[in-house]
């Protein structure tokens, strides 16, 4: 099974692509950019969704849900979002289909054009903010804290599983204030979530940082962002919150009374993550047998594979099998016991490996005899005898310990991969050699960042939050600059 | 607040709409016949959706997701499920915009036209059968149990807030097994546990059955469906699940090589269930002062409003309030203690009753002193002097109290509807009185059913699946009859 993965250093790409298609996480489907979400992939997902929801409601958030279709008229209010989002989109042009009447099967009805197209939602802040201008009247109605769990549709030309395909699930948290300053707050607030969710549970160490204006939202005054590293030293950004200002209260005429009854445009913020994390854990962590999933969010944490010789010993084995899974299962452990007649021993290790199941128990009689069992980690592929009493705690531990690994090594590949480079040359061997994040100094002009990313495809991923200022000249034009920005090549 | 409601033998059908609108379930949208789900209402659907998607569970069902976006022609390959969903559907047939060149805004680039469109999916056989074909080639991929959570699209004619609507969430189940025998047992588990759900949790009594051939889903052999009863007579079919033969295995060739490896078709099933269920719910309960919304499935279940004449009382209540709040959440009671100061109590209770909350609580400082509090039900308008000790564990037995009154009303009201009709007369009479479920003789024929809809607007709910088998004259044409049916006008 594992013979059949790509190897990273062979072929990075097709291993990706190895890992998702046989590691069960999705599949092809048969409408061009758009795949299947396994149930594998898709439990995965749902851990993830569950846990950011909590997270979200945890911080007073409510969800809600909003219309697929967006009216075509809608997306030209906002002067920046409609250069950034009007283009390749799914457009709803008729609402039947009817029996052609020379045969052909079925055709479009050319009576049936709608008088004004629907878009398929690429981003739902101007369906929404048409909603928002009804529900809020004055101060009371503030803050207003929404976040909707959804599909979107972006017309890509070059779509890759989970990282960028045409349709994909995703959140968006739209939310409305009185202020500009609690508008920030919250822009930073979902973004210290973000992170927290990235290093907390998908074990992915991100930088906190904010966008050059190239790299901003369409529509938004400034973009925070979370950014990872992935194995092949590329960047990959895993999640966004935006500080709308007043742009979308605006364009849709979204006025509240505060106290005084003086009227004021609304504030507002919008951010998402979607199932391209699921691209990014595959990419931070897997290794060439196969995925390696974080405990926290795994679908599953232990599997149990019986070894017997007969139907006495696979007997004795299932009785044993039973009580750990109870004991497991008492803890809160999401555990599967295999005991499929389809396949050895051999073949399920190695299934179990390619699926990323973060510990392995083999169950054998011998070794139940000395009250012992063999638990295999995925992480570091080290093998332990361990005693059968107390085995659901040491368990519950040793996935902590799992958990906490798997970030530590991620966390220290990225920061062993941020380097700085004081000049063209260097900037230019680094992005060349290892890759990773080059910290340089960009002298802050949007020209600058086009023609660098011209030359060499690398962008500033973000100015990190915590950057100290420091005098310095830009790496490509050599006129002043303040600070350093992180530039990577990125997914 | 609660006059703004318009009385249900006043004009039922503005009741309805007053309730969901009102009571901040739904709202209308810009979107021709698509709504907003509002977070009050989005939070009564989720616990909808986390219970079904618990017992799916439970009988070994995995979520999965599957494009939105259908090939046209992949809508024809199923000859009835074509004639049945091809019709009125949302269209894609170009994927980009443009700046209009004669300055008319933007305008769809005609040269981005799709070769072939795509229908946003009115249900999802067919892309899934599509996809299944490439799962399952043995015995061992075999039963495949996967459901789907998702919104889908029907082009409507007329709409109404969660009854009907152009876009709307619902989930779809998609199984596929060895035997016949395996699928019609599938189908009816999952009819039983729709009505295990609607009677335990939405406190809805349901009559199981099967449909007539002319009410049956477009693909399927037999559909089984449970139906409900409105307050105003009328039925409303609240979920379906279909036995589908071997046919959409054979028009998308899903094939499968069983234990002697001989090839046979797979046998499918599929069965779904929607947010339309809101709708039912509130037509089930509500009274002319708001919704009445069942303890189990109610997004608030206890709302905590406190009595006070100034700053001191407040601070006393606030106290107590808060050790409440703590002791209900204990126990899991879903509570609010509402002490925003935008309103008086008495506008507080009216909001509370239109909303449905099954139990609101009054904190007044005298009570206090008494240890005692008013707590109010919303189903039977009684409230009451209760005890503070063990105030959390009273509440929990009263929800449970509430939750089996809601479903004894709903099924009084049910029971005393279903009339028996022995000729045209009688039968007509008691549609267009009262309503309700009449249990007539048919003759079993397609042309009598048509033709007793197009003359009453009655449609076969179902032939109910513990119909005992009687000898009698069909009440239309007169001809013999071996049982009676369930006739009904329908939401």
């Amino acid at each position: 099974m594992s013979k059949e993965i790509t190897a990273r250093d062979k072929d990075y790409s097709q291993w990706y692509n190895d890992l998702i298609i046989k590691g069960g996480l999705a599949d092809y489907s048969a409408v061009r950019g758009c795949m299947v979400i396994k149930p594998y992939g898709y439990a995965l997902w749902e851990n993830m969704r569950d846990q950011l929801d909590k997270m979200f409601k945890d911080t007073g958030h409510q969800n809600a849900y909003f219309p697929l279709f967006i009216p075509k008229s809608f997306l030209s209010k906002e002067a920046a979002h409609v250069e950034g989002f009007a283009k390749e989109c799914a457009v709803v042009t008729h609402y039947r289909l009817m029996n052609d009447k020379d045969g052909g099967g079925i055709v479009v009805d050319p009576d049936a054009k709608l008088d004004e197209e629907l878009i398929v939602r690429p981003t739902s802040e101007t369906i929404i903010w048409n909603t928002y201008k009804t529900w809020i009247q004055s101060y009371r109605d503030l803050p207003l804290l929404i976040n909707q769990w959804a599909n979107v549709v972006r017309w890509e030309m070059r779509t890759r599983l989970f990282l960028r395909t045409t349709e994909f699930l995703w959140q968006e948290g739209h939310t409305a204030h009185a202020t500009a300053q609690e508008a920030v707050d919250e822009t930073l607030q979902m973004l210290n979530i973000y992170a927290e969710f990235a290093e907390d549970y998908m074990a992915m160490p991100v930088i906190k940082g904010v966008k050059s204006a190239n790299e901003r939202f369409a529509g938004a005054e400034d973009t925070y962002c979370i950014e990872a590293l992935m194995q092949d030293g590329k960047a990959l950004q895993a999640g966004t919150s935006h500080f709308l200002g007043q742009n979308f209260a605006k364009a849709f005429d979204v006025q509240f009374a505060d106290k005084q009854n003086k009227l004021d445009y609304v504030w507002a913020t919008s951010w998402g993550v979607s199932t391209r994390l699921i691209g990014a854990l595959v990419m931070a962590h897997s290794d060439d047998e196969g995925l390696i999933l974080p405990p926290k969010i795994a679908p599953i944490q232990v599997v149990i594979i019986p070894i017997f010789k007969d139907d006495e010993q696979k007997v004795r084995i299932d009785e044993k099998a039973k009580d750990f899974v109870q004991q497991f299962k008492a803890l809160g452990i999401r555990v599967k016991y295999d005991d499929s007649d389809y396949a050895r021993p051999g073949w399920k290790f190695a299934e179990y490996e390619m699926k990323g199941v973060p510990v392995r128990i083999a169950l054998g009689v011998r070794d139940l005899e000395k009250n012992v069992v063999e638990v295999a980690r995925r992480d570091n592929k080290t093998k332990m005898q361990v005693n059968t009493d107390g085995l659901a705690t040491t368990i519950s531990v040793l996935l902590n310990d799992i958990q906490l690994n798997i970030f530590n090594k991620a966390k220290s590949f990225r920061d062993e991969n941020i380097y700085k480079a004081d000049n063209w040359e260097d900037f230019e061997k680094l992005l060349n050699g290892k890759g990773g994040f080059i910290s340089a100094h960009w002298d802050g002009t949007p020209a600058t960042e086009d023609k660098i990313k011209e030359l060499t495809k690398a962008t500033i991923r973000c100015i990190p939050l915590d950057n100290p200022m420091e005098q310095g000249t830009c790496i490509y034009s050599g006129n002043s600059s303040t600070q350093r920005v992180l530039f990577a090549r990125a997914y």
